[in-house]
C-alpha cells in the first residue's frame, strides 16, 4: 500500500458523492455529459484570493500567471479579482484579451519571445519583461517599426533561489531573465532609449511549501531590488516580486502558512530602500491561486486483477494529467490526492491501482491507494487539478483528445 | 560538455544544410511557413520498411501501430506499405478509417476501451484484442446490440518481459491483458459465445535494442501461443507478437541487429507447436518504423549567456517533443540527437544548452551539447523526432500550439 495525497479541505459531501460548489459528482458529469471532465470550484477560487486579500500587504498588487490554467471562464473571473495577468506567449495574450482584460495590466515573461509575438505584445500596450539583451533589441525595434512606444521591464535572474535558508549565493546560469550583475546597464539604456520603464520582475522558484523559504526569497528579491534601482539610479515603478507559493499534493505535504508570509512582507516592506519608496509591489501566482480549485472526474470502465493486484481502469489518464502520473518535473513517483467520488461516504477497504485508458505503463493515477470498492461506472476523483492539468497534458495522445471543463 | 546522441544515419547535407527528402532544411520550412516544423521522410519510412520486409520471415505480416505517429500523410503512406494497423482509441480508429485502412486490417488494443469504443470498433469490423474478462463481456453485449459478430481476440499479459535473457519468471501484475494462466478458459468462453476468435496478442514491452532480448521474447512468446492455444484445444487463427524493436536516441545506443533477429524468429517458426502451423503471426511495430524518419526544426530566437553557460533559445520545446526534454518516461536526463540543421558543415567549436520558449527549466532539448557557433535565426534539428513527438507531447502548454507537420 502506498499513501494518498491529501485532499483539499473544505471539500462537501452529498448523498454520499463529492461535491464541487454545491453539487454532486453525478450530476455535474450528467450536465457535461460525458468524462473525463475537469471542474473548477468559482468558490473556492474567490476564497483564495480574499485569502490572499487578508494576508498580503494592502500595497502589494495580486497578479495571475494565466499559464496555471487558460480555461476562459476561469480568465474572465480572474479578471474580476485580481490586479494583473501575467502571460508566456502571444497565444496566451489572445486569450487574456478574449477574457477582456486590458492589456494594461498584462505583462509577458517568457525566454523565447518571437518578433511576431513581441510586435503583438507591444501593439496591445502589453508590459514585456525582458528576458536578454539581444530581446530588448528586438524589442527596441519593433517599437519603432510600430511607432509605438514599448513598455519595458527586465527580468532578473537573481542570486539566489526559492529553497530554504542560506541560499543567497546560490544563484546560476539559467536561460530565464538577465543575470543580476548585467541589469543596471541594461537598465540605463532601456530607459535612455525612450521606452516606457516598467521595472523588474525578479522569479525565484516556484512550488515551495515552505513559509520561511517564501519569506527568504521575498527578503532577498526586495533587497535585490534596491540595489539594482540604486545601480540604475532611477526610482523603480513595477517589482514583481515573483511567485513560488505551494499547495499541498503529496503525503506529508502541509498548506503554507499565509499569514506569516504576509507578516514578513509587510515588514520587509516597512524597511526597503528609499529608491523602492514609490514603487508598486506585485506577487504573481497561478498554481496557488487555482490549484485547490479544481478536480479531475474520471469514470472506472474495467475492475481487474492481475496476479493479485487490483486495477481500476478509468477512461482519463495521463494525457489530460500528466503531472499526475509522475512524469513531469517529478523523479520518484507519489500519489496525488485521489478519492472515490462516488463513494465518499465508504470505508476505504481495499488497496487498488487507478491507472488510465492510454496503452502504457506510465499511465499511472494513484499507485496501490486505499479506497473503498469500487466498480465499473463510479467516478474516480483526482484533487489539485486546477493548475497545470488540462493544459500541461498531452491531450492528443493515443487520439483521446482533451477533457471536458466546467467552472460551478 | 555532455554528450549528445547519434544521428541516424543516412542524412545528406546541401549547401551546409541538413536535408531531408532531398531537400533543404530552409527550404522546408519556406515551404511550412514557419518554425516549429515536424519533418517527415517518406523514403526513409520506406527504406525501414523494406529493411524489415527483406529481414524478417516472409509469413510474418508487418504491422503499425498509430499511436507512434497519427499524422494523416503518415497514415495514408503506411497503409500502403504494412498489413495491418494497431489502434488504441475511437479517436485512432477513426484517422485510420480516415486514411482508407480496410478496417479488416485494424485491431484494437487498451485496457480503458470505453464501451461506445467498443460498439465503434464491433460496427467497422475491427478486432478487438480484450483486455480482462470485464470488457469481454461488454463487448459480446455490444455485438449482440448491434447484431453484429464481433472480431475477438485475447490480449496476454505474459509471465516474462522484454528484457535480456532469463525473464520467464519475471512477469508481474499489469493493467495491459489477461494473466496467461486465465487466457485458456477465457478464449473457450468466447469462442463458444460464437464471436469470431481472432487470437492471442502478446506484448512483452517496447523500445529495447538488443537483439538477443527480443528474440527472447519472441521466443518466448511464441512458446507461449503455443501452450495457450493447445490449453484452449482450438488451433490458433492469429498471433500477434508484439514489436519492443527499439532505435538509439541517446549517446552510446546502437541500432538493433535485425538480420539476427529475422534468423532466429525464421528459426522459431519453423519450429513451433503443431497447433500453430495454420496460425498467421504479426510483428507490431510504432517506432521502429517512423521514429528515425523524423526530424523536427526550430528557429534560434535568442542567444544569450548567463553566468558563463551559453543558452540558445528556440521557438519550439517540450510542447512538442516533451520526451527529447527528458520528461517522459526517463529517471535521468540525456541528449537526443540534436544538430544546427542550418550549419552542419561547420566545426563544433562551442558548448551551448538549447533550450525551448517555455517558462519552465523543463525545458531543455539538448544540455551542454558541442555545436558549432550559432547565431538568431539558425535552424536547430532535434532528430528521432517521427514518434511519439507531435502527438505526445503537450502541444497546448503556455499557449503556443502546435507545431506543423509535413512529410516529405
Amino acid at each position: 500500500m502506498k499513501p494518498l495525497g491529501p485532499i483539499p479541505a473544505g471539500f462537501a459531501m452529498i448523498d454520499g458523492q463529492l461535491a464541487i460548489g454545491g453539487r454532486k459528482s453525478r450530476d455535474l458529469v450528467a450536465e457535461a455529459g460525458s468524462t473525463p471532465l475537469f471542474v473548477y470550484s468559482a468558490e473556492r477560487i474567490r476564497r483564495r484570493v480574499g485569502e490572499l486579500l487578508h494576508a498580503l500587504p494592502p500595497s502589494v498588487a495580486l497578479h495571475y500567471a494565466v499559464k496555471a490554467n487558460p480555461y476562459m471562464p476561469v480568465l474572465q473571473l480572474m479578471s474580476e479579482l485580481v490586479d494583473g495577468f501575467d502571460i508566456a506567449s502571444a497565444g496566451e495574450l489572445g486569450l487574456a484579451m478574449a477574457a477582456g482584460v486590458d492589456p494594461a495590466r498584462i505583462s509577458f515573461a517568457g525566454p523565447g519571445k518571437r518578433t511576431a509575438e513581441l510586435e503583438a505584445a507591444i501593439a496591445a500596450g502589453v508590459t514585456l519583461n525582458l528576458e536578454s539583451e539581444g530581446e530588448a533589441v528586438r524589442a527596441l525595434e519593433a517599437g519603432d517599426r510600430l511607432g509605438i512606444t514599448p513598455r519595458l521591464a527586465i527580468r532578473v535572474n537573481p542570486p539566489f533561489d526559492l529553497k530554504g535558508s542560506g541560499m543567497k549565493m546560490g544563484g546560476g546560469a539559467k536561460p530565464f531573465g538577465v543575470d543580476a550583475e548585467c541589469v543596471p546597464a541594461m537598465a540605463r539604456a532601456v530607459i535612455s532609449s525612450g521606452a516606457e520603464w516598467r521595472g523588474f520582475h525578479i522569479f525565484a522558484g516556484s512550488q515551495a511549501l515552505s513559509a520561511d523559504a517564501i519569506i527568504d526569497a521575498q527578503a532577498q528579491a526586495l533587497a535585490l531590488a534596491g540595489d539594482l534601482a540604486e545601480q540604475t539610479g532611477v526610482a523603480l515603478p513595477h517589482c514583481n516580486l515573483g511567485g513560488g507559493f505551494g499547495i499541498p499534493y503529496f503525503p506529508g505535504d502541509e498548506p503554507i502558512d499565509l499569514v506569516k508570509i504576509g507578516e514578513a512582507l509587510s515588514t520587509a516592506l516597512e524597511q526597503r530602500a528609499e529608491v523602492l519608496q514609490n514603487t508598486q509591489f506585485c506577487v504573481e501566482l497561478g498554481r496557488y491561486l487555482v490549484g485547490e480549485a479544481g478536480v479531475y472526474l474520471t469514470e472506472i470502465v474495467d475492475r481487474k486483477r492481475s496476479h493479485e493486484e487490483l486495477f481500476l481502469v478509468v477512461d482519463g489518464g495521463l494525457h489530460h494529467q500528466l503531472a499526475a502520473s509522475g512524469n513531469f518535473g517529478t523523479v520518484v513517483r507519489r500519489n496525488y490526492p485521489v478519492a472515490i467520488a462516488s463513494r465518499m461516504d465508504e470505508a476505504a477497504d481495499e488497496v487498488a491501482s487507478v491507472v488510465g485508458c492510454l496503452c502504457t505503463p506510465l499511465d499511472r493515477l494513484a499507485e496501490k491507494g486505499q479506497f473503498p470498492r469500487a466498480d465499473v461506472g463510479d467516478l474516480v476523483a483526482v484533487f489539485c487539478a486546477g493548475a497545470y492539468g488540462a493544459s500541461a497534458s498531452p491531450a492528443q495522445f493515443l487520439g483521446h483528445g482533451p477533457a471536458k471543463e466546467m467552472l460551478v
